[in-house]
């Protein structure tokens, strides 16, 4: 949902893949808005490798981007407080890939930015949550995926009702109206 | 170079496939800056396909995707004037890949669009040229390309020196300081 500033603009592949085994196990699938995804067990998130050509339920791809939205001093203030992937002690995760309505896509620019931060508060909302809740923003409207975005979500056990109090205001947003698919996932590693 | 409005903002993917057939006679290939293509006598512009699996040189892939910079005045300038490929006077083309620094993308949208507009007058420079010259830009940086945009213009034979005159001003502009790679195919039909 916020996006990664610093070396995470650059362009880093990703996997996200489900099925019998992976790091992560599913505690739920949840259509909110559109179509669900097909029920698994566990999931993986693969960085910088081609994904497994094994067996798997399904699998979604992305890239880390350049930011879309954020000038110079919302980066500096994501950069100075955030942190990074994989803490030991983020042993929740949230997989909650998006697609936008065409409608959204046919704004011009300053139309997305002002309805993202003016009026949604977006990078600000976001900023709240830090650092406790670690996220990754992945795009993949141009590579012709079902979504356009996948947002991932990493914290700690003791944050999981925080993380609930973001994604609820974060679908009350002006936004939000432009969402036409939501899927929620929901994870958990020991 | 400049950002295509209306339909083109859906996305529409395209190759690029340079060998010894093609709808297009490959005149020339120039390398700007960096590492030039291979050469080739022929190029096609396929869309909405999948790139032929036959013999060929290479072959470029895009997308056509939402504006990045526009704001709804300047699109809608643009769909005043411009005018689509394929016309049967545009005998000339040119395909233009890009790939821009990475300091480029580490600038955040409001620098990037300051840059853009304000300091290069990249969308007014090219307003000058439409109808005259048609062009699509289609974007590659997510699809792990090369190059990150593929700029193709269309023109008449008659208008080969504004298309030039064009051209020769956006490569002088503060915006084509962060171009790192550009290579410059110049093509005609019967």
């Amino acid at each position: 949902m916020i996006e990664s500033p610093g070396a995470q603009r650059r362009r880093v592949p990703v996997s996200f893949v489900a099925g019998v085994t992976g790091l992560w196990r599913i505690e739920r699938i949840t259509a909110v808005r559109g179509q669900s995804l097909p029920e698994a067990v566990r999931l993986d998130r693969i960085e910088n490798e081609h994904p497994p050509t094994g067996t798997f339920h399904w699998t979604l791809r992305g890239v880390t981007s350049n930011a879309r939205y954020t000038d110079r001093s919302e980066n500096s203030r994501l950069e100075a407080v955030q942190e990074g992937l994989n803490r030991p002690s983020a042993k929740r995760a949230a997989l909650i890939p998006i697609l936008k309505t065409p409608e959204w896509w046919d704004l011009p620019q300053d139309e997305r930015r002002a309805i993202f931060e003016a009026r949604s508060g977006h990078i600000s909302l976001g900023l709240e949550y830090l650092p406790a809740v670690a996220r990754t923003l992945y795009h993949c409207r141009d590579l012709g995926e079902p979504f356009d975005f996948l947002t991932w979500f990493e914290f700690a056990p003791e944050d999981a009702d925080r993380f609930e109090e973001l994604v609820r205001r974060l679908r009350e947003t002006e936004e939000w109206r432009y969402v036409e698919r939501e899927v929620d996932i929901r994870l958990a590693r020991e």
